[in-house]
Protein backbone atom coordinates (compact mmCIF):
# COMPACT_ATOMS: atom_id res chain seq x y z
CA UNK A 1 0.00 0.00 0.00
CA UNK A 2 1.24 3.25 -1.10
CA UNK A 3 0.52 6.19 1.33
CA UNK A 4 2.46 8.54 -0.07
CA UNK A 5 0.98 12.32 -0.01
CA UNK A 6 2.81 14.14 -3.08
CA UNK A 7 3.16 17.96 -2.48
CA UNK A 8 1.38 19.98 -5.39
CA UNK A 9 2.64 23.18 -3.64
CA UNK A 10 3.52 24.81 -0.63
CA UNK A 11 2.95 27.98 0.99
CA UNK A 12 5.12 29.60 3.91
CA UNK A 13 2.62 31.33 6.38
CA UNK A 14 5.19 32.61 9.05
CA UNK A 15 8.82 32.08 10.21
CA UNK A 16 9.15 32.43 13.84
CA UNK A 17 12.20 32.41 16.43
CA UNK A 18 11.26 28.63 17.26
CA UNK A 19 9.01 27.56 14.80
CA UNK A 20 7.85 28.28 11.17
CA UNK A 21 4.35 27.40 9.69
CA UNK A 22 3.63 26.50 6.20
CA UNK A 23 0.53 24.95 4.39
CA UNK A 24 0.67 22.41 1.60
CA UNK A 25 -1.20 20.77 -0.92
CA UNK A 26 -1.11 17.72 -1.14
CA UNK A 27 -2.81 14.79 -3.72
CA UNK A 28 -3.63 11.53 -1.55
CA UNK A 29 -2.99 8.04 -2.69
CA UNK A 30 -6.56 8.09 -3.70
CA UNK A 31 -6.12 10.97 -5.97
CA UNK A 32 -7.85 13.29 -3.73
CA UNK A 33 -6.37 16.99 -3.24
CA UNK A 34 -5.93 17.89 0.66
CA UNK A 35 -4.14 20.42 2.47
CA UNK A 36 -1.81 20.44 5.75
CA UNK A 37 -0.99 22.74 7.92
CA UNK A 38 2.68 22.10 9.10
CA UNK A 39 4.53 23.89 11.98
CA UNK A 40 8.12 23.29 11.26
CA UNK A 41 10.31 22.51 14.12
CA UNK A 42 14.18 22.86 14.27
CA UNK A 43 13.90 19.63 17.32
CA UNK A 44 14.70 19.21 20.31
CA UNK A 45 16.29 17.18 23.21
CA UNK A 46 15.13 15.93 26.76
CA UNK A 47 16.97 14.51 29.36
CA UNK A 48 16.24 12.51 32.44
CA UNK A 49 19.30 13.57 35.06
CA UNK A 50 19.80 11.46 37.86
CA UNK A 51 21.96 12.50 40.68
CA UNK A 52 23.87 9.97 42.93
CA UNK A 53 21.34 9.74 45.43
CA UNK A 54 18.66 8.72 42.96
CA UNK A 55 16.76 11.62 42.57
CA UNK A 56 15.83 13.21 39.20
CA UNK A 57 16.66 16.75 37.80
CA UNK A 58 13.47 18.96 37.22
CA UNK A 59 12.86 22.33 36.09
CA UNK A 60 9.53 23.94 36.63
CA UNK A 61 8.49 26.53 34.50
CA UNK A 62 5.56 29.00 33.02
CA UNK A 63 4.44 27.61 29.94
CA UNK A 64 2.62 30.84 28.10
CA UNK A 65 0.90 28.28 25.57
CA UNK A 66 -0.80 25.86 28.40
CA UNK A 67 -0.70 29.42 30.55
CA UNK A 68 0.47 27.25 33.46
CA UNK A 69 3.63 26.42 35.54
CA UNK A 70 4.84 22.64 34.39
CA UNK A 71 7.53 20.48 36.07
CA UNK A 72 9.08 18.85 33.16
CA UNK A 73 12.43 16.98 32.71
CA UNK A 74 14.63 19.16 31.60
CA UNK A 75 15.00 20.12 27.32
CA UNK A 76 15.54 22.35 25.04
CA UNK A 77 15.36 23.06 20.92
CA UNK A 78 18.38 22.14 18.66
CA UNK A 79 20.67 24.62 17.30
CA UNK A 80 21.76 24.91 13.84
CA UNK A 81 24.44 22.63 13.41
CA UNK A 82 24.36 21.09 16.70
CA UNK A 83 24.13 17.26 17.14
CA UNK A 84 21.65 15.81 19.83
CA UNK A 85 24.28 14.78 22.22
CA UNK A 86 26.02 18.20 22.41
CA UNK A 87 22.66 20.01 22.93
CA UNK A 88 21.47 17.49 25.84
CA UNK A 89 24.47 18.23 27.53
CA UNK A 90 24.23 21.87 26.79
CA UNK A 91 20.90 22.16 27.97
CA UNK A 92 21.02 20.32 30.69
CA UNK A 93 23.84 22.44 31.87
CA UNK A 94 21.48 26.00 31.02
CA UNK A 95 18.55 24.70 33.09
CA UNK A 96 20.06 22.55 36.11
CA UNK A 97 23.78 23.22 36.16
CA UNK A 98 24.99 19.80 35.78
CA UNK A 99 26.82 17.71 32.82
CA UNK A 100 26.36 14.27 32.59
CA UNK A 101 29.68 12.04 32.85
CA UNK A 102 27.57 9.35 31.66
CA UNK A 103 24.77 10.37 28.83
CA UNK A 104 23.20 7.73 27.05
CA UNK A 105 20.68 8.16 23.83
CA UNK A 106 17.41 6.26 24.88
CA UNK A 107 14.66 6.94 22.35
CA UNK A 108 13.36 9.71 19.83
CA UNK A 109 10.43 10.46 18.57
CA UNK A 110 7.79 12.85 16.90
CA UNK A 111 5.84 15.15 19.53
CA UNK A 112 2.98 15.56 17.55
CA UNK A 113 2.87 13.76 13.90
CA UNK A 114 -0.04 15.10 12.78
CA UNK A 115 0.96 19.04 12.62
CA UNK A 116 4.94 19.14 13.14
CA UNK A 117 7.88 18.07 12.55
CA UNK A 118 9.46 18.04 15.88
CA UNK A 119 11.78 15.01 16.51
CA UNK A 120 12.61 14.99 20.31
CA UNK A 121 16.04 12.93 21.26
CA UNK A 122 15.69 11.49 24.57
CA UNK A 123 18.72 10.75 26.67
CA UNK A 124 19.45 9.56 30.39
CA UNK A 125 21.59 11.48 32.57
CA UNK A 126 24.30 9.83 34.79
CA UNK A 127 26.91 10.46 36.87
CA UNK A 128 26.47 14.58 37.09
CA UNK A 129 28.85 16.84 37.66
CA UNK A 130 28.32 19.98 38.87
CA UNK A 131 28.96 23.40 36.98
CA UNK A 132 28.11 26.96 38.04
CA UNK A 133 23.81 27.70 37.45
CA UNK A 134 23.33 29.37 34.05
CA UNK A 135 19.77 29.89 33.08
CA UNK A 136 18.77 31.10 30.04
CA UNK A 137 18.23 34.82 30.01
CA UNK A 138 14.53 34.42 28.83
CA UNK A 139 13.03 31.90 31.45
CA UNK A 140 12.10 31.75 34.59
CA UNK A 141 13.00 28.56 35.73
CA UNK A 142 13.23 26.48 39.22
CA UNK A 143 15.03 23.37 39.60
CA UNK A 144 13.64 20.53 41.59
CA UNK A 145 14.46 17.31 42.99
CA UNK A 146 12.42 14.66 43.37
CA UNK A 147 13.64 11.42 44.22
CA UNK A 148 13.49 8.68 40.94
CA UNK A 149 11.04 5.97 41.91
CA UNK A 150 8.48 8.74 43.23
CA UNK A 151 8.53 10.46 40.36
CA UNK A 152 8.07 7.23 38.43
CA UNK A 153 5.52 6.38 39.78
CA UNK A 154 3.72 9.81 39.37
CA UNK A 155 4.32 9.39 35.36
CA UNK A 156 2.94 5.76 35.34
CA UNK A 157 -0.14 7.37 37.24
CA UNK A 158 -0.59 10.07 35.22
CA UNK A 159 0.95 12.59 37.32
CA UNK A 160 2.82 15.00 35.44
CA UNK A 161 1.03 17.10 32.53
CA UNK A 162 4.24 16.91 29.52
CA UNK A 163 4.08 14.10 27.60
CA UNK A 164 8.36 14.07 26.73
CA UNK A 165 8.59 13.63 30.53
CA UNK A 166 6.01 10.66 30.78
CA UNK A 167 8.30 9.01 28.71
CA UNK A 168 11.48 9.78 29.71
CA UNK A 169 10.38 8.84 32.89
CA UNK A 170 9.35 5.43 32.43
CA UNK A 171 11.97 4.50 29.28
CA UNK A 172 14.56 5.92 32.23
CA UNK A 173 13.23 3.06 34.91
CA UNK A 174 12.94 0.20 32.07
CA UNK A 175 16.48 0.78 30.91
CA UNK A 176 17.87 1.10 35.23
CA UNK A 177 15.46 -0.98 37.10
CA UNK A 178 17.36 -3.96 37.43
CA UNK A 179 20.25 -1.91 38.56
CA UNK A 180 18.24 -0.08 41.76
CA UNK B 1 8.25 32.18 43.07
CA UNK B 2 5.49 33.31 40.62
CA UNK B 3 6.39 32.05 37.02
CA UNK B 4 3.46 34.02 35.16
CA UNK B 5 3.94 35.81 32.00
CA UNK B 6 1.09 38.40 31.44
CA UNK B 7 0.36 39.61 27.95
CA UNK B 8 0.67 42.55 26.99
CA UNK B 9 -0.46 41.41 23.57
CA UNK B 10 -1.32 38.90 21.13
CA UNK B 11 -1.43 39.06 17.32
CA UNK B 12 -3.36 35.78 15.13
CA UNK B 13 -0.96 35.04 12.45
CA UNK B 14 -2.80 32.36 11.03
CA UNK B 15 -6.00 30.46 11.55
CA UNK B 16 -6.25 26.83 10.12
CA UNK B 17 -8.51 23.53 9.88
CA UNK B 18 -6.74 21.65 12.34
CA UNK B 19 -4.61 24.61 14.10
CA UNK B 20 -4.20 28.21 14.69
CA UNK B 21 -1.18 30.45 14.55
CA UNK B 22 -0.38 33.79 17.40
CA UNK B 23 2.22 35.72 18.43
CA UNK B 24 1.97 36.93 22.44
CA UNK B 25 3.89 39.78 23.86
CA UNK B 26 4.53 38.99 26.80
CA UNK B 27 5.97 40.46 30.49
CA UNK B 28 8.39 38.29 32.43
CA UNK B 29 8.46 37.76 36.01
CA UNK B 30 11.77 39.76 36.13
CA UNK B 31 10.70 42.41 34.06
CA UNK B 32 11.68 41.37 30.62
CA UNK B 33 9.40 41.64 27.69
CA UNK B 34 9.74 38.84 25.37
CA UNK B 35 8.25 37.33 22.19
CA UNK B 36 6.43 33.59 23.08
CA UNK B 37 5.18 31.80 19.41
CA UNK B 38 2.09 29.82 19.82
CA UNK B 39 -0.09 26.63 18.22
CA UNK B 40 -3.42 26.80 19.49
CA UNK B 41 -5.02 23.06 19.14
CA UNK B 42 -8.63 21.93 19.86
CA UNK B 43 -7.15 19.25 21.95
CA UNK B 44 -7.13 15.24 21.04
CA UNK B 45 -8.28 11.40 22.58
CA UNK B 46 -5.62 8.72 21.82
CA UNK B 47 -6.79 4.62 22.29
CA UNK B 48 -4.92 1.39 23.53
CA UNK B 49 -7.42 -0.67 22.32
CA UNK B 50 -6.68 -4.17 23.43
CA UNK B 51 -9.10 -6.70 21.56
CA UNK B 52 -9.98 -10.24 23.35
CA UNK B 53 -6.68 -12.11 21.60
CA UNK B 54 -4.51 -9.60 23.86
CA UNK B 55 -3.37 -7.14 20.55
CA UNK B 56 -3.63 -3.96 20.40
CA UNK B 57 -4.86 -2.15 17.01
CA UNK B 58 -3.22 0.30 15.42
CA UNK B 59 -2.83 2.36 12.37
CA UNK B 60 -0.36 3.22 9.93
CA UNK B 61 -0.58 6.53 8.07
CA UNK B 62 1.42 8.60 6.13
CA UNK B 63 2.17 11.84 8.27
CA UNK B 64 3.17 14.75 5.83
CA UNK B 65 4.56 16.98 8.38
CA UNK B 66 7.40 14.03 9.02
CA UNK B 67 6.83 12.79 5.63
CA UNK B 68 7.01 9.52 6.32
CA UNK B 69 4.77 6.42 7.25
CA UNK B 70 4.18 6.00 11.03
CA UNK B 71 2.58 3.05 13.06
CA UNK B 72 0.96 4.81 16.14
CA UNK B 73 -2.56 4.16 18.65
CA UNK B 74 -5.83 5.59 17.06
CA UNK B 75 -6.01 9.37 17.62
CA UNK B 76 -8.00 12.53 16.83
CA UNK B 77 -9.04 16.05 17.45
CA UNK B 78 -11.45 16.71 19.90
CA UNK B 79 -15.11 18.60 17.83
CA UNK B 80 -16.19 21.76 19.17
CA UNK B 81 -18.15 21.07 21.87
CA UNK B 82 -17.22 17.23 22.11
CA UNK B 83 -15.81 15.87 25.69
CA UNK B 84 -12.79 13.52 25.27
CA UNK B 85 -14.78 10.23 26.07
CA UNK B 86 -17.05 10.27 22.77
CA UNK B 87 -14.50 11.50 20.86
CA UNK B 88 -12.41 8.76 21.85
CA UNK B 89 -15.12 6.51 20.81
CA UNK B 90 -15.68 7.96 17.77
CA UNK B 91 -12.31 8.09 16.71
CA UNK B 92 -12.00 4.32 17.51
CA UNK B 93 -15.05 3.71 15.38
CA UNK B 94 -13.96 5.64 12.67
CA UNK B 95 -10.10 4.85 12.55
CA UNK B 96 -10.45 0.85 13.41
CA UNK B 97 -14.07 0.20 12.98
CA UNK B 98 -14.34 -0.98 16.76
CA UNK B 99 -16.28 0.63 19.96
CA UNK B 100 -14.97 -0.49 23.30
CA UNK B 101 -17.63 -1.39 25.82
CA UNK B 102 -14.74 -0.73 28.34
CA UNK B 103 -13.11 2.26 27.48
CA UNK B 104 -11.55 3.58 30.73
CA UNK B 105 -9.72 7.33 31.06
CA UNK B 106 -5.42 6.60 31.42
CA UNK B 107 -3.69 10.16 31.60
CA UNK B 108 -3.87 13.75 29.71
CA UNK B 109 -0.76 15.72 29.13
CA UNK B 110 0.36 18.12 27.01
CA UNK B 111 2.35 16.96 23.46
CA UNK B 112 4.42 20.62 23.62
CA UNK B 113 3.62 22.78 26.05
CA UNK B 114 7.16 24.68 25.00
CA UNK B 115 4.83 26.12 21.59
CA UNK B 116 1.28 24.71 21.60
CA UNK B 117 -1.96 23.99 23.97
CA UNK B 118 -2.52 20.88 22.65
CA UNK B 119 -4.32 18.40 25.45
CA UNK B 120 -4.05 15.01 24.88
CA UNK B 121 -6.77 12.58 26.89
CA UNK B 122 -5.08 8.76 26.74
CA UNK B 123 -7.97 6.22 26.94
CA UNK B 124 -7.42 2.40 27.22
CA UNK B 125 -10.44 0.79 24.99
CA UNK B 126 -11.25 -2.91 26.22
CA UNK B 127 -14.31 -5.25 25.79
CA UNK B 128 -14.10 -4.54 21.60
CA UNK B 129 -17.30 -4.62 19.89
CA UNK B 130 -16.83 -4.85 15.96
CA UNK B 131 -19.10 -2.15 13.81
CA UNK B 132 -18.78 -1.41 10.13
CA UNK B 133 -15.48 0.32 8.88
CA UNK B 134 -15.65 3.48 8.15
CA UNK B 135 -12.33 5.76 7.99
CA UNK B 136 -12.16 9.31 7.13
CA UNK B 137 -12.49 10.49 3.80
CA UNK B 138 -9.34 12.36 3.69
CA UNK B 139 -6.88 10.16 5.37
CA UNK B 140 -5.62 6.47 4.15
CA UNK B 141 -4.72 4.54 7.03
CA UNK B 142 -4.71 0.76 7.74
CA UNK B 143 -5.48 -1.10 10.62
CA UNK B 144 -2.30 -3.57 12.23
CA UNK B 145 -3.15 -5.45 14.76
CA UNK B 146 0.05 -6.04 16.97
CA UNK B 147 0.55 -8.72 20.00
CA UNK B 148 0.26 -6.21 23.21
CA UNK B 149 3.28 -7.29 24.65
CA UNK B 150 5.21 -6.75 21.73
CA UNK B 151 4.08 -3.47 20.91
CA UNK B 152 4.83 -2.84 24.83
CA UNK B 153 8.63 -4.32 24.60
CA UNK B 154 8.95 -1.75 21.35
CA UNK B 155 7.70 0.75 23.23
CA UNK B 156 10.53 0.33 25.57
CA UNK B 157 12.99 -0.19 23.04
CA UNK B 158 12.37 2.86 21.56
CA UNK B 159 10.79 1.56 18.50
CA UNK B 160 7.94 3.80 17.85
CA UNK B 161 8.48 7.02 16.63
CA UNK B 162 5.45 8.84 17.97
CA UNK B 163 5.20 10.16 21.37
CA UNK B 164 1.69 9.28 22.32
CA UNK B 165 1.72 6.21 21.38
CA UNK B 166 5.18 5.32 23.13
CA UNK B 167 3.11 7.19 26.40
CA UNK B 168 -0.42 4.77 25.50
CA UNK B 169 1.54 1.47 25.49
CA UNK B 170 3.46 1.83 28.66
CA UNK B 171 0.79 3.39 30.74
CA UNK B 172 -1.75 0.83 29.84
CA UNK B 173 0.67 -1.79 30.33
CA UNK B 174 1.34 -0.18 33.56
CA UNK B 175 -2.42 -0.74 34.36
CA UNK B 176 -3.19 -4.14 33.31
CA UNK B 177 -0.30 -5.34 33.85
CA UNK B 178 -1.64 -7.63 37.23
CA UNK B 179 -4.28 -9.28 35.33
CA UNK B 180 -2.31 -10.68 32.07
Amino acid sequence: MDFVETTLNSKKIFTGKILSLRVDEVKLPNGNISKREIVEHPGAVAIVAINENMEVLMVKQYRKPTESTLLEIPAGKLEKGETADICAQRELMEEVGFRALDMKFLAKFYTTPGFSNELLYLFLGQKLEKKSKKADDDENIQVEKIPFLEAVKMAYDGKFLDAKTIIGLTLAYHQIKEKI
